[in-house]
């Protein structure tokens, strides 16, 4: 392809909607243009880089034994609302996720999800359990080839199934500071999770002999912290306790001071005990006044009437609690289980820290930032119950299949490999995913000698089945150059009056500063072999 | 692919929801599937299908220096609503073709067309009318190197540009009579168009003198040809007037009475005299008592106050008219034009007809039944004033750029292919986008000598990168020739006791009834040959 017969410039300016990062080096190389907000056009760059994504995606699914199907975006409703006797039907559950609409007959319909993206989702069927962990594995494995491949650094974390469901998931993080997910991970074995799933090691402190209840007059302690200066105890003695309204029910969550609440662990724990947790929120000043609870000095003391959750591990590793009065400035000294409070559920429900103790060997765990590129469930007989998926056995008896569901965010491993792979110049593209593997820029080409070097080196390029970007315009060489850089194809070869005095074109690799001589006469072959090294090496 | 690890089966029933046609084949082999209405899924077969001729579509538009991007499907409603000072909105003129919904946030989407169909759209852009038709030619001759590597019989025609506009478009129709579109063909010359566009030559009949108007009774002629009968004149003497309304306008329309009145010439006139066509329809037996007109006994004589359009060649081919006389049972003889009635607009609103003579060579043209799978158009500056898209010159004065586009029905090229190569017995697929090309059939594999033969076999093809389906299932071999020619691959090689002992595989095309047996040691090879000659014959 010549620039000069291009679709797309490349942007000097940044946008003024630009929301910086990989976005805004996509915009500005011309790979991605934005429509409307988060919603984007796949340029010629950018679309030739999602079916190279698409094309090592399509390989490993189909090495995997996939079949390709696709499906309408848009979809009776009715096909969304079969749900179980209880709980909320599934368009419920996805809230405003999904568009809802009326085609030309006035039927319900919906479409999926919000904003457009490209995944590609692949579903298992299986007879029994062991069946459903083969294909899972398989699919692990076929994931951990397509990111490899695809050029990402990435770690796969046990994960929570959030609104899908399931019996165990594992997420695949694309390791990077952008990223909008939180990864916990081990330094000794190789636990990984979520921040929303991890376990972890509560701190033990020393028991001590049970001692009287006792009120005590705490002023201007709005926090724990200032709790614990005032009544010098470690932040761990006090009791946290937060009031959250779920299905229409006050329910107090309690863990230790030194420890933050994990909502989606809670609201997991809520759904278990069968309490609606999709409105799970923060009781508002009025839902607290309206059942008598002093804010900021609550605590599960004579608090029978609501649900009360309680982080089983951190609380009963102690005893004599400081916990508030439900009286302003007034809070307990020695509140102990059994004798002072109740418990309606002892679960973890408590988030794991950076430097929190991994569950399965003692390690240290820590937080690492990433982005979310794939996401593989063990559904179970979830769907299939609800959908009457059933399978025969030898002797004709009917049993739910056991399904997995895999999806892979293809536009976001596009959006994750320039977030990893990029310098204060532009996109660094991974060899793999690259939308064109050489930038030919050609300078000094108002001289015939010159146009003529480069001109042929593009045929031969071309005819060797190189994919080759040739900057054939009339730009300085500043322009190209940066034009290049922004771009960000893993070989730059530059043919100019220079290059050409000194014997040939000049090669560089865009991830190195030095550059070198090559002959014309071996500049393809040497190009090829680069291209071959360069993509064996994510394999 | 083994038939036995096979996602989807052959249906033996006709499905109850059944459309007929190609599409009961689609869905009986297992191609496609319904999810509502219109509305499919592709399964694994039918997506091959879709990826082959996607691939040529591909390819030739690479060839003819496309660039691929790729677009959201929804889009903010206002880019749809800029439109030119007068005139109805573009969210207007597409009625309810177009999805309408909220996004989150409230704001207004559209939502690209009502049913979902896998399309290629194409624009040119160029700076002068020159430039704008060497792109028009370089896709018409990739779009007709796209059906005939696509296998289908078609025929290019003139066509209405209708609500995209614009100066010049042409149609490319498969010829199938279960088509939904009507093209006329020249027998002669290479003259083709839709039906709705067509030109025609009027039958001239001899001019008498003028005579005296006379009003006469015509008891029981509620048509044209009871008035010919009663009148004793031929159908060519009469006057057919039918009353629409437009745009909140009473239209008479008039033509010979031998012709038919083309609603779309019609309409096109209606929007080039500057009414607002888009809600066009036969007036209501309401709107004619309002406006004082008798239902059957219409005529333009005394119809001053309305919008008369009369067919220019017919009409001025003649005289002495038969014409309604606004009166039930009465109608007038002699009626001359300037001295009996005036006209607002002279234009041809006159249907083609099976027969009728060809404008260009005085040949005859000739009614095909076809099914739309390409339209082109020459767009000319409408979008590129309305969205300010201009050029700036050498002289650095701005233009607006020259547009054409360019659409291709992926999913229909599927259909119309299907529809016009099939058997009773099933689909026939041309070579080219075949989702197999070969029909492997084991028969007697219980058998350890014949189940190793077929294997073996199917392992050759499969290194020899022959796209094979392997039919390794325990069934008899009634339902394995069944389903191998309803699913319709090109070849068909059966592995079976009878056939090694009579020397190898039993090759079948599925275009012929004749078999022959070919030694195993020669059969990868002869059935590449016989892939590498199919897909070339549609070349």
């Amino acid at each position: 392809m010549r620039v000069s017969e291009q679709l797309t410039k490349t942007l000097r300016e940044v946008p003024h909607d630009s929301e910086g990062g990989n976005q805004e080096l996509l915009v500005r190389g011309g790979f991605i243009r934005q429509l409307t907000s988060g919603v984007y056009s796949y340029l010629p760059l950018g679309n030739r880089v999602i079916r190279k994504i698409s094309q090592i995606v399509r390989e490993e699914m189909d090495r995997a034994g996939g079949q390709e199907i696709s499906m309408p975006v848009i979809q009776p409703k009715d096909m969304w609302d079969r749900q179980p006797a209880s709980g909320p039907s599934r368009t419920e559950a996805m809230g405003d996720v999904l568009f809802k609409l009326k085609d030309r007959k006035g039927r319900d319909m919906v479409l999926l999800r919000v904003r457009e993206f490209i995944m590609k989702d692949l579903y298992s069927f299986d007879a029994d359990a062991e069946g459903m962990d083969v294909s899972y594995r398989k699919m692990a494995n076929a994931y951990r080839a397509i990111f490899t491949r695809s050029g990402l650094r990435f770690i796969v974390i046990q994960a929570d199934s959030g609104a899908i469901g399931g019996k165990a998931s594992q997420e695949f993080i694309a390791i990077t500071e952008a990223g909008e997910d939180d990864a916990m991970i081990c330094d000794r074995c190789d636990y990984a999770a979520n921040r929303e799933k991890a376990e972890f090691v509560r701190t033990e402190f020393e028991r001590e002999p049970e001692e009287t209840l006792e009120e005590v007059y705490t002023p201007n302690c709005m926090s724990i912290s200032d709790l614990a200066v005032f009544l010098n105890i470690p932040e761990s003695r006090a009791m946290k306790t937060v009031c959250y309204v779920a299905g229409g029910r006050m329910v107090l969550a309690v863990v230790r001071g030194d420890l933050e609440i994990n909502e989606v662990k809670l609201s997991n724990t809520l759904y278990h005990e069968g309490v609606n947790a999709a409105d799970l929120h923060l009781a508002t000043a009025e839902e607290l006044v309206r059942d008598g609870i002093v804010a900021g000095f609550t605590s599960p003391l004579n608090k029978d009437e609501y649900v009360l959750i309680v982080d089983d591990p951190s609380l009963k590793l102690g005893n004599n609690f400081v916990a508030g009065a439900n009286r302003v400035d007034y809070h307990f000294k020695n509140v102990n289980y059994l004798r002072d409070f109740r418990v309606d559920v002892w679960e973890d429900i408590a988030s794991a820290y950076d430097g929190s103790t991994c569950v399965r060997c003692g390690g240290t765990l820590h937080a690492v930032r990433g982005s979310e590129v794939g996401h593989i469930f063990k559904l179970g007989t979830k769907y299939s119950e609800l959908f009457d998926a059933t399978y025969l056995d030898a002797e004709g008896v009917a049993h739910p299949i056991l399904m997995g569901c895999y999806g892979i965010g293809v536009g976001r491993i596009m959006a994750t490999a320039v977030e990893q792979s990029h310098d204060e110049k532009g996109i660094i593209w991974p060899f793999s995913i690259a939308p064109y593997h050489v930038a030919l820029v050609g300078l000094d080409l108002e001289k015939e000698e010159n146009r003529q070097a480069a001109e042929q080196l593009y045929a031969d390029l071309n005819t060797a089945g190189v994919e080759v970007l040739y900057d054939d315009r009339t730009e300085t060489a500043g322009v190209k150059f940066n034009d290049a850089d922004l771009i960000g194809l893993p070989i730059r070869a530059v043919v100019s009056k220079r290059s050409l005095k000194n014997g040939g074109i000049e090669l560089k690799l865009r991830s190195q500063k030095e550059s070198r001589i090559v002959p014309l006469t071996e500049a393809v072959q040497v190009i090829r072999n680069e291209i071959r090294q360069g993509i064996a090496e994510s394999v």
